[in-house]
């Protein structure tokens, strides 16, 4: 079968890239996905599957593929949500809705995805499993669309999960991957100290809060200085410590803001208890009141080791001109709500390069002047189609 | 002269309290007092004295007494502006313009030395030297009046200046006094630290400006803990910690304001060489670039031990009922623009219990419900009309 | 009675001045001081009073001279323990016992009031009262003698107590004092920080002291620079910060030792409260456990206001050309145990000029070459001689 | 040549234990390892090379094996020096030389080296190149042996460096690798903050070591949080701080001493940048002066990628059954002076396994426990035979 899934794919590169420029040009934020979702609801029309829609807390859609004998379930995901960036690209395709972008490629996801879908529909019978495709809405703002998708229990009875990025480090033709974890997770936080204000000569009659909050931001330096293994990646930013006041009024409250990232589980909860622990000692230590709101976003990334390998062996086994290379990449500092998956499911996520051609250093992600070699699309659509087929053991 | 200029006083008691009423009616913010300069010019129209108005850089009014005799030149001072404040009071008199008010007693300063002038203008022939009237406008907001006044040239002639300040802490006939460091001087400061921003998961892109800022709150305790006597008197405030931003973008800069209190001018340049010390310390250390605006206001008030001195003394040997206690005062850690004219001028400013009848607890200068008994308005009167007699030896 | 004790005085100065040189010559380090003792003690022999020795927790004696008519029992304070330092000065009489010094001035006192007290003893009979003569040891090293002396009971029926000291600023004839408090109070403390040790490249598998104990020190600083009133007097000092250990072991226990002065009980009281509070935040910040061991050892000096207003219009109604100028000193941050008897009595300690003739600035208490003037043996005697007299209304 | 290399190693596996057993017996300590270089230098005597003693900065010996044929040279280096640890195993052939231990394995070095050198001596006329066998003294001790031998230019020729350590991680068999940095670079320094001394009750006449030394510490730690990327190795341990005094008198002089750790030379020179920048804060903020000791020790160790896949290669080929697995290791955060062979050569440093058998968890090197199967020095041997054979292509 996977010949024959190579020469469809193959033959419906283009659709894919129209696809792909219709939705770069109809680009939707994170929860507003209404007519993104429809498209895809459409394109599935009259087609022998199960759509699911408003999967989760938002336009979650779950495209099951029955196959034709029994077998594992496995499940494909490919997001679908914009950004508030103002697009500065030339292309002709560019976003018609003014401040909403495709800056981070999840266009060339849900294009590749939609024909790569179509495509094992068509093969179905020969498939001894069951294929569910996530199209999921609002990754790019927490609490994302994912956490909410496992939690709806639809995805129960997967035993893997896959998932790409399209990257324009690299040229098209080259495939990153990472074993254990390979993306940060990261927690919000929130500090309110709450002093008493009074009068700048008499300290004595007031209780300092930018002093204790000055105290706070300078022992959390330890976190990461002193109580992480050296080979542990953690981070402890404030990044906002709003005490604005009149310069000769000793100020009662400040409002610190802070975020946290960290590659491992067991380094979040590390890190997690001492920032609790240091609160509690600054409201000892200055007789202040602390409130501490501390909320985890996204979990680090967790690629199962046997999976990534499996993937990898695939990859490295296609006899294929379009793919070109397969390398391991480093672990990066963003996140990436398929960790919700992964923290559940055995799955991997890996690296799809997209660099434009005869560009020596392209934009990355997020910038207004992101832009991918469509060739990518394929690529990505091909790549996940044989680990599908090797998964079966489909020759 | 003196009992007949007590007894002219005394006379005069209901006139003083009815200009007071009038000024209360009409209080005018600092460096806006055009009507209430104009009522004092119009007060001394006619009489046979000289009047120098928009003196410095406001409606001051200098009026200059000169006497039958050659002699000393000394200087009263009384002061006429008010307070963004909403008066709460119910006195039939309360102030007319909204938002503004007499909540810290110049009304009645400006009321008795009108009187006092005035009856001095009629002794005058019998004075061996020249009296000063200083009226000042803008006393209550830096840089105040008296500086420029002082700055004017206007005052190089003086031998001693005095002045004195209704204080609601005792009752009517308590008289205080302090000689040599009586009230603070303040600085503002602002401290701008650029750092470079960058985003929450990659410190060593940026560099952080809470950290720094937080690192200098930490180091400014030092100033009073560690460089200061104990026996010496300061202050270091952080009123304001200005660092509100995206809880996962690294700061790039925040901006610090600060009040610095000290009760002697040696106190003053040390707290001041020590900040900018460690300004620099905390510009190396961390790599930032920190721009400090270093504002010193009022000077600390440093009455003369000799004038004060003598100024007791002339009080204790009233054998006048009104005047029932003279006491010492404590230091006091606000501040009061006469500190300008006592810094050049051998002078002291002392304080008229005007504390209302019937009261326990007297609301405090520049509290919405201040309020005076009138009755000190005479005690003021009498108390600088013995001073000055004093001063000429006049029986 | 008053001329009579004043002549006797006069006519014993010699004899004050050999036993001052002989204790002098045999000086006794605090707690220590059985010679001494013994020749006070024997002093007293065959004379009408209750000698009542090793009072308190060391050599401390109580002359109790009962007067001849029934009446208030005062107590006067003079201390005879002398200091470890090699006395550098060239006088005949230097000490005998290497190593040990009066360089205090207790021989002073010792000297005068033994004379003082004979001649009180000869004329009791015309005394409408008792007086306790308190011969204290171990004034120099906390917890020093006046403590046991007053918890023993055996002052509890003093109505007042009276106390001097020479001081070296002053010319002989002048006396200072002070109302109120006068001499600062001091606290010892030590804290032992113990985290956990562990190999330098891995500071998560240890927990580190000195960070720990760094954050003490900085937070300490808050205790001065934000918890006291500017007008309040108090010290914070870490003396001693021991973490030394090998450069590449994170150091498991630190121990810092500090020093605290005040100037007032409430001082104190605050200043304890904020360490405490300061070493409990610590340990919950960095999950350290701290053992603290907090010792006041001499309170603050506090002058009853009454006490001294009596003894100054004591001292400055003498018409005697000794007494040539009494003033008002300012407060000292050195500590005395006088304050023991002072915060249980009313009562006052005052301050004996003892300046050596022809010297500029004099060598002050505690140094090798300190020295007094010796007349001012007789200054304090006829001063304290004077001070019974008017207190028993006596002329 | 390979196969006949591998036959008399294994014939010669119970001569290189009587070796080991032997070197165990008799430990010396870096830099005075006279016995242990005789012991070496009689091995090789009527043996056709050249042997160089007293090579670098103590009793290195270089052994040159010139091969039959031209070609490149390369270098195998065994260190040979013991550490200060009393051995606590019940071995027959423990240390005689008590309170000196091989308790880190370099007696199993230098046994399988002597051995596989002898073996190559004879085999030579084959060998087309040249061989230099580094027999290094005090790798223990900085600055080791290896740095002053490398600058000693007798390695200048080489093409290649070969190391390994026995490592008790693992069981006999394995064998571990890692590519690019492996083992961390580590820096000493000492700092003296010099402040001046006084009197506890005094601040302001003395400037606080203390205090300095503590923000000193605080500041320092923003270096690991803040200036490194999150994936960066880097460690910062302040392991001394010597500030030991009296409670009571303010500390004029505290010596820091801190042990820094990286684990790249990018992250090395960016510690040594920042910890300079802030001691010049701390000069700045404080007023003192400091005096700053920066003595890196080890560099990072770094395994020339190309070098390490090689001789994975080659490792993976054998078709031994004493080799079992080859397998990437983990970074490690101790430090090995091989870095400086490496520093200079391609080279690789692997790891041998030798834990003994039957336990469950051996002890670690340095432990006074340590021990090995010593089943791992014929490992060692065939192991590092079979990349020489493969460096120069020898079947």
């Amino acid at each position: 079968m996977k010949l024959e899934l190579m020469r469809m794919l193959q033959d419906r590169k283009d659709e894919m890239i129209e696809i792909r420029r219709y939705l770069h040009e109809h680009p939707e934020l994170s929860f507003q996905e209404e007519k993104t979702a429809q498209y895809i609801e459409d394109f599935y029309k009259g087609k022998d599957v199960e759509v699911q829609t408003n999967v989760g807390n938002g336009y979650g859609i779950i495209v099951t593929i029955k196959g034709g004998k029994p077998g594992d379930t496995i499940g494909l995901r490919a997001d679908f949500d914009a950004l508030p960036i103002v697009e500065e690209t030339d292309v002709p395709f560019k976003s018609k809705n003014e401040g909403v972008m495709h800056a981070c490629g999840h266009d060339a996801h849900t294009a590749y995805m939609l024909i790569l879908a179509d495509c094992l529909i068509q093969l179905k019978e020969q498939i001894p499993g069951t294929i569910k495709i996530i199209h999921q809405h609002a990754e790019e703002t927490p609490p994302g669309g994912a956490k909410s998708i496992v939690e709806s229990g639809i995805l129960d009875d997967l035993n893997a999960v896959y998932g790409v990025h399209v990257f324009p480090t690299d040229p098209v033709g080259v495939i990153g991957y990472r074993s254990g974890y390979a993306m940060a997770g990261r927690t919000y936080f929130k500090l309110v100290i709450q002093g008493s204000g009074g009068h700048g000569s008499s300290p004595h009659l007031a209780n300092d809060s930018i002093v204790a909050g000055s105290h706070f931001v300078t022992a959390v330096q330890t976190v990461v200085s002193r109580r992480l293994d050296p080979f542990e990646v953690g981070v402890v930013t404030i990044g906002s410590f709003d005490g604005k006041g009149a310069f000769n009024v000793i100020k009662d409250s400040v409002t610190l803001e802070g975020d946290v990232r960290y590659m491992a589980t067991e380094t979040q909860e590390k890190i997690d208890k001492e920032i609790h622990r240091i609160v509690g000692g600054i409201e000892a230590e200055f007789g202040v009141k602390c409130e501490l709101t501390y909320t985890p976003d996204y979990p680090p990334l967790y690629n199962d080791p046997k999976i990534t390998e499996a993937v990898v062996a695939s990859l490295e086994s296609m006899n294929d001109p379009d793919i070109k290379d397969v390398i391991e990449f480093p672990k990066f500092s963003g996140s990436e709500d398929f960790s919700y998956y992964a923290a559940k499911i055995p799955g991997t996520f890996f690296y799809i390069g997209c660099k434009p051609k005869g560009v020596e250093q392209a934009y990355f992600n997020h910038h207004p002047k992101f832009d991918i070699d469509e060739d990518s699309l394929l690529v990505a659509a091909k790549a996940v189609g044989q680990v599908v087929c090797d998964y079966y053991a489909l020759d």
